[in-house]
């Protein structure tokens, strides 16, 4: 892991070290998802078929997951894990539910009322990735919010596994959005399927989730589309970044920068401290703790682009951080509660020694689904509300528009739009 | 104006009389807008001055409105159009102030708290078109929000007119976020300059506002740029759908249609009625009030294309206009907050005979940005969240992590991810 003096650099090298490798996508990839796009719009399910057999190595012939298999998902996945699936689900559906947002109301002149409503968006499309893993907790990131946000289909896409079945464990997380639909399409060729709908996948309005640079790529052409699909945000490999202070313990520091390079050779992981010992501990720690690891090979490759960051106080720290916008904060320091209010850019946040991001990323409450790249500056990760529009409504009286007329008549003279004015002014007169 | 009977149509025709104009994007201006940002990315100002003197045919050295210009601008606009941008400004602001979300915080486990807190996104840029006409209430419907969001740097861009000068009541409107800085750049170089940055004109990290099809291309490829940077949502022609039933008055819904009509030849308008008598009525106004406006070409171009559609009731008028997705809908209907709740789909909602859309334009105090072309199944118009981002907390104890780490570590191993169900069980462990 490579060590850095902050205070040592100029301008241009500090920006250097907080550069993600550029996720420049490929021209391969850019004319691969078109190409799937076209061939999706062109054959439908047929070339669903075609692309699954050629990704998944798997011939397919119908894509959804049948009662039988649900069934069957049921009974071969552990009471173990069904029983924290359905913990994690409890404490996700209890906070998200907490953030359902309430119609609002202002009589903003005699006579005027304002509303602004909610409405759940209709149809969803979810995508749970199984690159190198299958993602269960992804599925209850997905359909928790969906079902909270009463949207009316909720659809699920995931990658077939070689023998042509779904993950077990993805299907009964799915489950707790009882009506959900799930087929077994993935990658790009999943995306493209819910952006344009083919005999057997519904068109959905909005496309959610995580994935490899194809679906991404996907899911940004989706947004090129005519009919105005919207996504969630964009996906790029996940990343954290550690405050610790010198009371940190490294240990723990260690296995949260393991938690988050495990995840594959892209993930970026930084740490910053203001003390010399912790950086040398956790240095020790990370070794140590590599060595034990299953999916070391991966953990080695993503750590060998991390960076130990020496700042002066904490206060540094939390410049780094927020100018380098972390998809997960831990503030590994003394009093952090103190320090929050200071961070603007950030997914998630874990406060202090006992708060690991494992917690957030499957059970705390919180949604794991967000944003990478940067991203945090101006997007926010999942919840009730990403699944739901919000529609305003006016409704004046003649005292209403009596009130509020003439302002809006003057306006539209100014800008010319007579017609504007018109519409307004006629109803004055009816309505002196 | 094309008279339809719903009826009589099979599904397919229906679909084929909801179908937008193809906003296809051509070759040439994507092209076009992808030759401006490498130019901005390589040219920086001096690009910025090229395309200016192209496209708005005025040599600008210095784009940035300066406080004399400002000054310049407050005298030369009359007391009146003054009076109602601080009218309009009011409105917007009560209504858009209450909606601006509160922090919450559930403990989802006995010594685990959830929170998520809201950040305002830093730098924001805003465009403000002068197309066929300035557009101050644009300035007002963008620069409240962002000031009640508590962005930091807010960047406004708006063409210069022929002489260099911006539009004053544009400047004037603009002011309402007292700290705004205002750049005279139109089109796609003006959201190349703020999606990328200059030497003069700051990166944002979210795009907002409306303009025409060479800005929403330039938006849709600023989405495309590492770094994540947002936009507020796709743009296109501005269109209405109106539902009339026999009681509503057919000068005000003719002078609705006329209103939307002026925007521009693109611009959509249909009437949907049960009434007969109430779409003849209506036919036979929109000519005679159409006489009278100087906009006339552009509204009869723009009502060419138009539809009165005739509908069995107004159930089913409901159901087209949700299938249809209109950005502004007006229920001009009796009882029209019985039927509100049956709309799915808009993106504004006028109810009744004295609720113009040209008071929501302007002055009822919701926001006129709003999602087109089919957008609003899955996007919402503007709000101050438009301008914030949200962030996830959570804070465990030792308790917290006793309470909810054995379930993180179950699906964690579920998941092959060891990293990070060794980063909980440490934890565990250590908190025994």
């Amino acid at each position: 892991m490579k060590r850095i003096d902050w205070n040592a650099l100029d301008e241009g090298e500090r920006a250097a070290v907080l550069q993600r490798p550029v996720q420049a996508v490929s021209d391969a990839v850019r004319s691969g998802v078109a190409a799937i796009f076209d061939a999706v719009v062109a054959d439908g399910d047929a070339a669903l078929r075609a692309c699954t057999r050629q990704f998944d190595g798997v011939m397919l012939d119908d894509f959804e997951v049948d009662v039988v298999e649900f069934d069957a998902a049921r009974a071969s996945v552990s009471a173990e894990v069904q029983a924290a699936i359905d913990e994690a689900a409890g404490r996700i559906e209890a906070f998200h539910r907490a953030g359902i947002a309430a119609p609002y109301e202002v009589e903003t002149a005699p006579g005027l009322r304002c509303e602004r409503v909610q409405r759940p968006i209709a149809r969803v499309g979810l995508y749970v990735p199984a690159g190198s893993a299958p993602l269960p907790s992804t599925a209850l990131m997905l359909t928790i919010p969906a079902r909270l946000a009463g949207c009316i289909e909720i659809i699920l896409c995931t990658p077939p596994r070689k023998d042509g079945t779904a993950d077990p464990a993805v299907l009964l997380a799915a489950r707790q959005a009882p009506g959900v639909r799930v087929f077994k399409l993935g990658g790009a060729q999943a995306i493209a399927a819910m952006a344009v709908g083919t005999e057997r996948v519904p068109r959905c309005d909005k496309l959610f989730g995580p994935g490899n640079g194809w679906v991404d790529e996907a899911k940004r052409q989706a947004l090129q589309r005519p009919g105005g699909i919207a996504i969630d945000m964009p996906a790029g490999p996940s990343e954290v970044l550690v405050i610790a202070d010198a009371g940190a313990d490294p240990a723990f520091v260690a296995s949260d920068l393991l938690s988050q390079a495990e995840h594959g050779p892209d993930s970026q992981v930084l740490l910053v401290s203001d003390s010399d010992a912790l950086l040398d501990a956790v240095a020790v720690e990370v070794d140590a703790q590599l060595a034990q690891l299953p999916r070391a090979a991966i953990a080695t490759q993503a750590l060998s682009a991390s960076r130990l960051v020496w700042v002066r106080d904490i206060t540094q720290a939390i410049e780094v951080s927020d100018a380098y916008a972390p998809e997960h904060l831990i503030l590994a320091v003394r009093e952090p509660r103190a320090w929050l209010e200071r961070v603007h850019n950030a997914g998630s946040i874990f406060l202090g020694d006992w708060t690991p991001e494992a917690l957030g990323d499957y059970c705390s409450g919180s949604n794991h689904v967000l944003p990478t790249g940067g991203a945090a500056r101006a997007w926010s990760g999942l919840s009730v509300a990403s699944f739901q529009k919000a529609i305003t409504v006016q409704d004046a009286t003649r005292a209403g528009i009596a009130a509020a007329g003439p302002c809006a008549a003057t306006l539209a003279h100014a800008e010319g739009l007579q017609a504007h004015a018109r519409a307004v002014e006629l109803r004055l007169e009816r309505a002196a």
